[in-house]
């Protein structure tokens, strides 16, 4: 199926990106030409999703090898790298890039081995959302959280793959799309996409996550993730450890949706996942407009890490990673 | 302890309260002179929190009587009653109110009984207060949600009072506020209240629950209530489930804080509470900025029910009872 929209376009000597930070009152493209334009568009959130950043990044090392300036490019590395600290994708995909950089400083490997990262995210989004939509019923009820879609993906998404394919395959799903505070991912983009895309999706406040979970059969959660470790602990926007207690409580499977590029070979468990803590004013004003006291202590991480114990199963291409995932993610993906 | 500023102030022919959908950014006060007034400043939430509606609705009657007509009078407890459907101390106080009203209509004593509605409250929050204090340790860390403080109660609140004689008793104590989406109680209220008042407090978002559990040792939570059912089943503020569960999987003591006028003697278990739904442009903007796309669904409940087994105890003025609550509410209360 495809998108009514296109998140990351490469264009051969810029790429085309969907301003996220706009969505969903107004949909403008912003033309990244430089490393740095790609650097201050993930940094600022223009674009988000740990796939999506990754790939984004990808095209950034593209761009600076264009100039011809390996050593600038080593350096656009490092600064991309610098961006965000908690998707691994991100690190994935510029050390993919940076072998190409310092093996060969050929101007159209460069470019090729960023549009295969690109390609190889579109084809593994299929391929999630295909295993995903599989373990639902017909007239299925679902939960996700943040955005983890066509606009965090180089393809359909990743929890949100799931939902596409299920149509594809003729299923009725409802979907429940938390608001997602405090950058409103759930109310600004997934409801936008899922709506735009024909998904029956209904939003509410993430404090009422557990009033829908007593009050309609939820038959699964899926939910995307900015790193998987080796035990199956993994960190995806804050609030997916909330809706992963709510969901056992509720004895409702739990599943996180994410290519092997999100998988941290050298991470043993969550407890060494680095969490990003963003601007308090994230909290304290709404586009502009102050909601909250002056002169008050404020936390703002923006990821929780997940414990193992809380997931069913790891979806990613390869198969549905099962417990214990301390062997099984070794013996699948590795 | 004195507050910095009065909820509800009887004036002896008008009622004088202060504007909540204004705080934190403006202190506006409202002269309420009718029993209309009355209703739609509980409807419009000028004023909210169970024991505080009651109250006001209680001064509502007062104003009525003051007409000199009786039938009247009866129609507008009818009017008032219909002001908002969940919290149970409005029709608790509604009901005392058209007892006086029904045996004896004399203006004289149907004011005295509304006066008399705000001191027993205002005695009690102290009497909750101190019995919730008694159970934290010194540089205790406490979560909360929404507003159960001098805001929502004719004294210095229900769960905050807990943490403002906490403070009287030399403990320092640190309390977690979640915003409270969709209306912000714990951004635009309890931050507010808190911090005006001296308490350490510290605003997230709701979806920040669960990391501020998995990486900060909690020691208790306290809740207020809109309605507590004979069997221990309560209904909050929507989120108060999410938080009761994540407390749940941590393994910290969970306490719902609020006056017996909180008991619904009528109602066995918490199935059968109505939970109100509120507009959904609650959900889709904030201070008139639309965050949402059109033309979506969107389910906006403002309470949830949290079921007796995730609650460690109910703290009213007759003391903390405890489990079993099917016997120890009927045994302590009635």
């Amino acid at each position: 199926m495809s998108m009514e929209f296109k998140t990351i376009d490469w264009k051969g000597d810029k790429v085309r990106i969907i301003d996220q930070r706009e969505l969903p009152l107004k949909e403008i493209y912003l033309d990244l030409k430089t490393p740095e334009d790609v650097y201050y568009a993930i940094k600022s959130m223009a674009i988000r999703g740990a796939p999506a950043i990754g790939i984004l990044a990808a095209y950034g090392v593209a761009l600076s090898s264009m100039k011809g300036d390996k050593e600038k490019t080593i350096k656009d590395i490092k600064m991309l790298r610098s961006s965000r600290p908690t998707a691994y994708n991100l690190f994935y995909a510029l050390e993919r890039m940076e072998k190409v950089v310092k093996e060969n400083f050929d101007k159209e490997k460069i470019i090729e081995e960023a549009i295969k990262i690109h390609e190889e995210d579109r084809r593994i989004c299929d391929e999630l959302g295909k295993l995903g939509a599989e373990l639902l019923p017909d007239e299925a009820k679902c939960f996700t959280i943040c955005n983890a879609g066509a606009l965090a993906t180089g393809g359909i998404g990743t929890a949100l793959a799931v939902f596409y394919k299920a149509k594809e395959l003729g299923k009725r799903i409802k979907v429940f799309a938390p608001e997602t505070r405090p950058f409103l991912q759930g109310a600004r983009l997934t409801a936008w996409e899922l709506n735009k895309n024909g998904i029956d999706v209904t939003l509410i406040a993430d404090n009422a996550m557990g009033f829908i979970f007593e009050n309609e059969k939820i038959d699964a959660v899926f939910v995307g993730a900015d790193r998987i470790t080796m035990n199956g602990d993994f960190a995806n926007k804050i609030g997916t450890l909330n809706l992963a207690i709510i969901s056992n409580y509720f004895k409702v499977p739990f599943y996180t949706v994410a290519p092997t590029t999100t998988i941290d070979r050298n991470m043993k468990d969550g407890k060494s996942i680095p969490i990003e803590e963003r601007d308090e004013k994230e909290i304290t004003e709404i586009k502009g407009i102050r909601i909250a006291p002056y002169n008050i202590n404020v936390r703002n991480p923006v990821f929780d890490v997940t414990p193992n114990e809380l997931l069913t199963g790891i979806i990613c291409e390869k198969g549905i990673i099962k417990k214990p995932f301390n062997e099984n993610i070794k013996k699948i993906c590795f």
